[in-house]
């Protein structure tokens, strides 16, 4: 039995933004391409494109294993199957490579299985394999998501944002694994920094649904995540500083980092990569900028003849 | 030395709404008059309307007390202030009665001054003087207000909402002064806690500017300080659960209570009413109720002839 394949474009993902921890994501202008279809036997995995040798090829592949839960939920019976990945989002790097991967898998699994499960019911399972819907959210949806996920259901409000509003990611060369980046974070924390997020995250969320990008640098600050993970990337705060000498409205950890991330102006572009890449060169770490935007639409599905 | 009188209103506000802690807060159309003008001699405070044995007409009275301040900081000299105030505002009941005092009593005192404060200086003036701007953001501004107070700046987006999103409130017959409501918050809270308020403020924002009024139900979810303060207001869990099964978007403590809120739509109104008041007839709690809407206009001056 062989089939048409799917191909799904899956874009980037940012997510907390500072203060938004597990509640705020923006899709980028980056991208994955994952292609399925079934074949006679076995799994076939092959993987190309920015570091692919990250991505496993055996049956802990995370698009495997996203588009199996897809099959068992649909019912959805095959003789083999075949994946291939083309990778354009950097691994373990806190740019939503994870969310990528799920919904490439599920959207191209859900393909093949008939268009069976909805839009919300996706994005329902790809939250419960991440435990939080602020990358799966933007990766799905495209634009700027607010989500909550309650376990079950994922709640979310989507806001497209300007072009012209520029996403800066630095990924230094070293993977930090998202467990690790979690792993760090206290149990308990001061009363007052749980206000001083609810504030933050809130005035965030106003300042981009309009416009007010003048608020972006106060409602960027964060006191749940990045102190603790900080001491996993020494050079997060001379970035930080760096970027907002260099005009940035704002900058902070993208997801649980290492990549750091700036928001500025498209005239700021070229002073905010000089100002950060600088601190990455003073302590010679090795490292890759993306000049992105918001991609206001999520993940694309369309078919393609069989290749093998 | 005599003066005309300078007129001011103020609406009242409720703040939080649910999860957004010290940073969320509405101005709603109910209103206090405060009126002020130099006398003679002397300080002289004439309290009428609602609740107004409650109001000190003492130098504790809080116009008087924010009055102060601008006089202060604006270096006016007088001989003797008279103070008429005219509430509307049910006192310590978690409807921003002290922030309508303060902003009242500096809008007036700087007006009486000869407008030497700006708009943001007030601001700035009155958060210092509550220690955070969800209530005297709104009293001032008018319409939702998203705020960050830092200790010295406010920083905020002002979002008008539509008359036919009807804010109901239920004031029981008893005072809950603000300090206390706040002396039962813990020191230390769970980080999940940090993170659920961060992730549902951020939703109840997103929705707010949005129109997504289907997603308050889970947006108004709080874990920070509605769980401590129930102590405080037995009646709180009860109130949410009847003015949801009324049909209700969603309810939640105003401020730091006792007053409890529901968010409806017209046709719902008198549902919301007549399901959450049973609560009330069957602890045998006297209360009452306003109909309320967003008031979209922050406080008026006005000036008036002395009525000495």
């Amino acid at each position: 039995m062989e089939s048409d394949m799917v191909k799904v474009r899956i874009p980037a993902s940012s997510a907390n933004l500072g203060p938004g921890f597990d509640c705020i994501g923006v899709a980028l202008n980056l991208y994955t391409e994952i292609s399925m279809g079934f074949i006679e036997e076995g799994l076939l995995i092959e993987v190309s494109g920015d570091d692919y040798k990250e991505i496993e090829t055996t049956e802990d592949n995370l698009v495997y294993k996203a588009a199996k839960k897809v099959f068992e939920k649909t019912e959805t019976q095959y003789e083999g199957l075949k994946i291939e990945i083309r990778n354009g989002i950097p691994i373990g790097s806190g740019l939503g490579s994870s969310a990528a991967a799920i919904i490439g898998g599920m959207l191209a699994a859900n393909e093949l299985a008939g268009g069976i499960l909805t839009h919300e019911e996706i994005l329902n399972l790809a939250a419960s394999m991440e435990g939080h819907a602020d990358n799966v959210g933007p990766a799905l949806n495209g634009g700027l998501n607010i989500t909550v996920f309650d376990g079950v259901s994922t709640y979310y409000v989507k806001k497209e944002l300007e072009n012209d509003l520029k996403f800066i990611t630095f990924t230094p060369k070293k993977v930090l694994k998202t467990e690790i980046a979690r792993s760090i974070l206290p149990q308990k924390v001061d009363f007052k920094d749980a206000v001083f997020n609810t504030g933050r995250s809130s005035l965030l969320t106003a300042a981009l649904f309009s416009g007010r990008y003048d608020l972006l640098k106060i409602a960027s600050q964060d006191m749940l995540h990045q102190k603790y993970r900080s001491k996993l990337i020494p050079e997060m705060y001379a970035c930080f500083e760096k970027a907002l000498e260099a005009g940035a409205y704002s900058a902070f950890l993208s997801g649980a980092g290492p990549t750091i991330m700036a928001i500025c102006s498209e005239d700021k572009v070229d002073t905010v990569v000089e100002g950060v890449g600088s601190v990455y060169t003073s302590m010679e770490i090795d490292y890759r900028v993306y000049k992105l935007h918001c991609e206001n639409n999520g993940a694309q599905v369309s078919k393609v003849s069989l290749s093998v």
